[in-house]
């Protein structure tokens, strides 16, 4: 959906001038703009990867201006979670997640993914673009590239711990997530979130331990 | 590919009968029959998934005599290992691992599964199987049966440890074989072998402990 630059650029967030774009059958610019920018963002991501992708380019893609996108976004993370519907923004949570005592980082970690994923809305889009990856070159490239930057890397900085033993601890909890509520695999699929806290906490401590 | 019963029914092996039905631009008897076995396991495999399939259902959507299954593949678990390409039967490889010194039985399983990933040969069919089942609903259930009756099942049951602590450390090595051979993280893409043994077995140690 790319207009040329003389187009349809809006200067100005919709929502101070809604009059001026809407149209029968739209609906109020607000959100519409917001959604553009969502849609081009998701295109943007999938062609280029995270990398490569930039505030600047998926506002040329939606056709308009890049302190727009920045209004709406504050960061590239934000456009990223926002348009995949991540159900949080890791660069709120890692901080938080990081912040308790040392010797019990791995079961804060283990205790809030679970719990996140447990709620099947929270859950569904994650799972969702981690299945489409899973199947398809761009994605995969898109989703290494976030988790690197976006989350591993910021982790393993924050820890001060070899960035491959979180890569392991990610694995860990990325194949009980799946195998939970993908392969649903029994009794894991069923078991009471305390027990699996249990079992994989000293893991994921052991790893994060570096 | 189903034909009536009365219809093309081998009641012997085609090597020992092959000009009665060799036909121009088919390839020889033997392979052929074979052959056709294995594409109707897979198909039924995929339909009842592995614990309803059986091999005289098999026999039937091929249009051969059961024994002739029998023939050429000794149990249900053989023909789906040979339907799906796995490069090893678990039935003749987990009782080898089992075998050796307890409190080395979680490098020993490391160091296999490992070992057999790293060669692309033996590994593309099986992650091709995993991507497929994580897109498709009849694939999940196929592998989540035949992993549970043929794999997991199987190693609890030799250990006698608590069939979800097995199913915690398989999902932490499909999820390192996933990070490492799909989503191409780095190090972890290109980590020594050595490396990973070290970090991740005494993880699969303690949940094979019981």
């Amino acid at each position: 959906m790319t207009r040329g630059p003389a187009g349809g650029r809006a200067a100005v967030p919709e929502d101070r001038a809604p009059e001026k774009r809407r149209r029968p059958g739209r609906r109020p610019g607000a959100a519409d703009t917001r959604g553009e920018i969502l849609t081009a963002a998701r295109k943007v991501f999938a062609e280029k990867g995270f990398d490569k992708a930039t505030i600047r380019g998926i506002a040329r893609e939606a056709s308009v201006d890049p302190a727009l996108v920045h209004h709406y976004f504050d960061t590239k993370d934000g456009i990223f979670v926002e348009a995949m519907q991540f159900p949080v923004d890791p660069a709120t949570v890692i901080p938080t997640i990081l912040a308790g005592p040392r010797e019990e980082v791995g079961e804060r970690l283990v205790r809030f993914i679970l719990t996140l994923t447990a709620d099947s809305q929270a859950r569904e889009p994650v799972v969702a673009l981690l299945r489409t990856a899973m199947a398809n070159e761009q994605a995969v490239t898109m989703l290494r590239e976030f988790l690197t930057q976006a989350v591993l890397g910021r982790v393993a900085e924050g820890l001060g711990i070899p960035p491959i033993r979180l890569q392991v601890a990610f694995s860990q909890m990325f194949g009980v997530i799946m195998m939970r509520y993908i392969l649903k695999l029994e009794p894991l699929a069923s078991a009471d979130l305390e027990e699996l806290v249990e079992i994989l906490s000293p893991t994921i401590q052991r790893y994060l331990a570096g």
